[in-house]
C-alpha cells in the first residue's frame, strides 16, 4: 500500500466511520467522549452515513479511505450484532495503526491493506470503557473511550483481554472472475451519485481486452428477491478514462478513484438505470 | 448526573446543536465565526439536523448528549421565534458549564441535568455579538460570537444584561404515569432508525411488572389530526435487553442508551409500524 | 467587504466546500490528506452538500460564507469538468486569502468579495499534488494536498505554473433590473428550508417603493422546460423585517441574512408554493 502521509504526527489522530447518521447526536456524543479523554486529538469523520447495518458498505468505504488517513486510531462501528455475543476489538496492524470496532469483518479489508493484524485484544469489558455501558450504544460506551485512551498513549495490552490476531472474523471483498470470455463481477459499492463500483480491477478489464473506447455489454443479474428481480435488460457502455468523457447520458465504464472498475452516467445514477445494488452480479463482455 | 469526563480541559470546548441542516453552509459559517474569535477552541457538532423548528426534539437530543460532552460552552439554536421578542440567553449552570441559545425551553432539560441555571444574561444586544446583526441568523450573528468570547475567557456578566436565572422559559420532558395497571407514556423522540423513545424509565416498567421476556400490549393513541389518526391497531411486543435480542421483525421494548423505555424493530422502523410520532401517547400493559 | 474576523491566526485555517455529500467518505478522505500534510491546521466544513455539479449554488454559498470565515486557504470543489481540460487553480486574493479549486467560476464571486485575484497558478500538475492522481477525484489528489501545503507555508508560486489572474473563468451572480416599475429578479439560491434568495438587494426594493408592510405581487416565470412550466399563477406577499413576522402561512419578502431579497413562508417552503428553482425569473411589483 502506498501511504501518501508518512511523517509521524505530533497530534494524535482518531478517525470515525459509523452508520449512526447525523440526525440524533450519536456521532457528536462520540466526539464528546473522545474530547474528554484525549483533548489533544484531531478527530476525522470518514462517514457517519454508511447504510444502516451494512457491514460490507462500511468495510468498502473504510478500505478505500485508509491509505489517505494519517496513521492513528481508526474507529468503525457498523454493528448489527451490538448487544449479542459478537466480540469487540482493538487491533494493531503491521504498519503501526490501530483499529477499534466490532469483530464482524467491518475492519478486515482495511486492516489487510495495512499489513494485517499483529496484536488484538477483546475490549467488551475493557477497563478503559465508560463506567456505565448501555446494551445498544457501544460506540459511545466502549469503542470511543477505548480508542481515545489508545490515542492518548495507553498500550494496547492495557485495553482488554488478549486475542489471537489470526482468529478475527474475516470479510473478503468480492473479486471478479473471467468465464468463457465474460467477466463476472459483483457490485461492491454504490456511491451517492449512483456510480457503481465493481469488485474488479484494471487487470480484469485487460483480460477482457477492453481498451479505451471499447464498447462493452453489461448484463446485470440481480439477486433473487431483489427490487430488480424481473429486470433482464442488457446495456451497452463505453470504456473511458473518466466519467467526464461520457457523451450525453451514455453509460461508461472506467477505473474509479480507488482503482475499481466502475459504471457511471455523467450527471445521473447508473445504479438506477441498471436497477442494481450492492452484491448484485454484472456480466461484462466485449462487443 | 454522572459526568464521564471530569478533568478540566486546557483547550476550550464549544458544542453546537441546530436545525440548520448541512446543505447551505449555515453551520459552517458558525464554525468560521467561532474560529475567528477563539482559534484555540475545539468545536463539536452535536447535530445540525434537528427537525426544523422542533424545539422538543432539540431539547431531547441535547439533554441526552450533555453528560458525554466535555464541560464547555454549549450553543443550541432551534429558534422558531428568531426575529420576534423572544429572549437570547447565555447561562451558567451549577456544574460550571455555559449554555447559549434562545429562551424557548430548548436549553432547559440539559441545564437541569447540569444542576440548573445559576447565572443568566440576555444577549440580544450583547457587546460581544457581530457588528451587524441580521433579523434571521442569530446563530451566526449573536450566539456563535457570544459563545466564542465566553470560551475564550470573557466573563458571563460582560456578555449581556443580567436576568433572573429562575425566570427562564421551562420545558419539562414528558413523564409516564400508571393508571389502572396501564402505563401511559408519550413519545419523546423518534431517531434516524425509527426507534421510539418514550418519556418513561426502568422504574415505570418495573411498576408494570414487566421483566425480561414479558409480553406487552402497545396501544398507540395518535394526536387528533395526526397522520395516524385512523389507526386503532394494537401491537404485541416483548421485553428484551437490547434490540439485538429481537427475533425476525418482532417489536421489542427495552431501555435505550439514555435510559428511556424504547420500542424498536431490529433493522426496521418501529415508528413506521406503529404509525406514531413525537408527542403521541402509547398505552402499555402486560399480557 | 466587512470581515468580522480580522486578527491574524496562529493556527492555519483551511475551509472545504464540495458537492461530495457525506455518505461515501469523500470529504473525510480530503480531511485525512490535509491532516497528513498540515497537522496543525484547523479545517472548517462550509458544506459538502452543494447540489451535485451545481456550480452556481456552490458559488452562492461560498460567496455568502466567505466574510465569516477566518483568513485562510479556501478549497471549493463542484467540478462537472473533472477529467476534462478545465484548469485547476490556486489563487491569492487582494486581502491575503487563498482559494483552491477548478477554474469554472465556482470561486469567482467569493474572490471578488475578497478584492479579486492578484496571483494565480495552474495546479493540475503541481509538485504538491499526491504522487498518484486519479481521473475523477481531484479534491483528494490535487486540491486538498496543494491547499494543505499552502496552509503549511509553501509559497503560491511553488504550487504550479503561473497564470494571468485576469484570465480566470468568471461567474457573475444574477442582478435584478427595474423595467416599467416591475422588478425582474432571478432566483439565486433555494435553501434547505425552501426560502428563495433572489439576485436583488435592499436598494432594488427601495426603487420599487416597497417599505415594511407593503404588499407585493410575485409573478414567477419558470424556465422553459422546467418543472413549473405550466405554472402561470401570481402570488401576493408582504414586506416584513424577518420571516418571524409572517402571519399564518402567508408569503413574505424580506432581506435575508446575506442582504439578499428573499421570499419565505414561516415553517414551509416558499420555493414549493411558487414552484420555482435556481435560475428562474420572478417579476415583482407593488400592489
Amino acid at each position: 500500500m502506498s501511504v501518501p502521509v508518512a511523517a509521524p504526527l505530533a497530534t494524535p489522530v482518531l478517525t470515525l466511520l459509523t452508520d449512526y447518521g447525523l440526525d440524533d447526536g450519536f456521532a457528536g456524543v462520540c466526539h464528546g467522549v473522545i474530547a474528554g479523554i484525549c483533548p489533544a486529538a484531531r478527530v476525522i469523520d470518514v462517514s457517519h452515513r454508511i447504510p444502516r447495518q451494512d457491514v460490507l458498505a462500511g468495510a468498502v468505504v473504510l478500505a478505500a479511505a485508509i491509505a489517505y488517513l494519517p496513521r492513528g486510531v481508526h474507529i468503525a462501528v457498523v454493528d448489527p450484532g451490538v448487544g449479542s455475543e459478537r466480540r469487540a476489538l482493538a487491533v494493531q496492524t503491521a504498519d503501526g495503526r490501530m483499529f477499534v470496532g466490532p469483530d464482524n469483518g467491518l475492519l478486515w479489508p482495511a486492516m489487510q491493506a495495512c499489513g494485517g493484524a499483529t496484536k488484538a485484544v477483546e475490549v467488551s469489558e475493557s477497563p478503559l470503557r465508560l463506567a456505565s455501558v448501555s446494551a445498544t450504544f457501544h460506540g459511545r460506551d466502549i469503542f470511543a473511550p477505548v480508542a481515545a485512551h489508545l490515542a492518548a498513549g495507553v498500550e494496547l495490552r492495557a485495553a482488554g483481554r488478549p486475542l489471537d490476531p489470526g482468529a478475527l472474523v474475516t470479510l473478503e471483498l468480492p473479486r471478479a472472475r473471467l468465464e468463457n470470455g465474460v467477466l463476472l463481477a459483483r457490485v461492491m459499492h454504490v456511491d451517492t451519485f449512483g456510480n457503481v463500483a465493481l469488485g474488479a480491477t484494471e487487470r480484469d478489464l485487460e483480460c477482457l481486452g477492453a481498451a479505451l473506447g471499447q464498447r462493452l455489454e453489461l448484463a446485470p443479474e440481480p439477486h433473487v428477491g431483489g427490487a430488480g428481480q424481473a429486470n433482464a435488460a442488457v446495456f451497452t457502455a463505453r470504456c473511458v478514462r473518466s466519467f467526464a468523457d461520457a457523451r450525453g447520458d451514455e453509460l461508461v465504464v472506467y477505473l474509479d478513484c480507488n482503482g475499481a472498475v466502475a459504471i457511471a452516467i455523467n450527471g445521473a445514477s447508473a445504479a438506477g438505470r441498471l436497477v442494481i445494488a450492492s452484491g448484485d452480479l454484472v456480466r461484462i463482455s466485449s462487443l
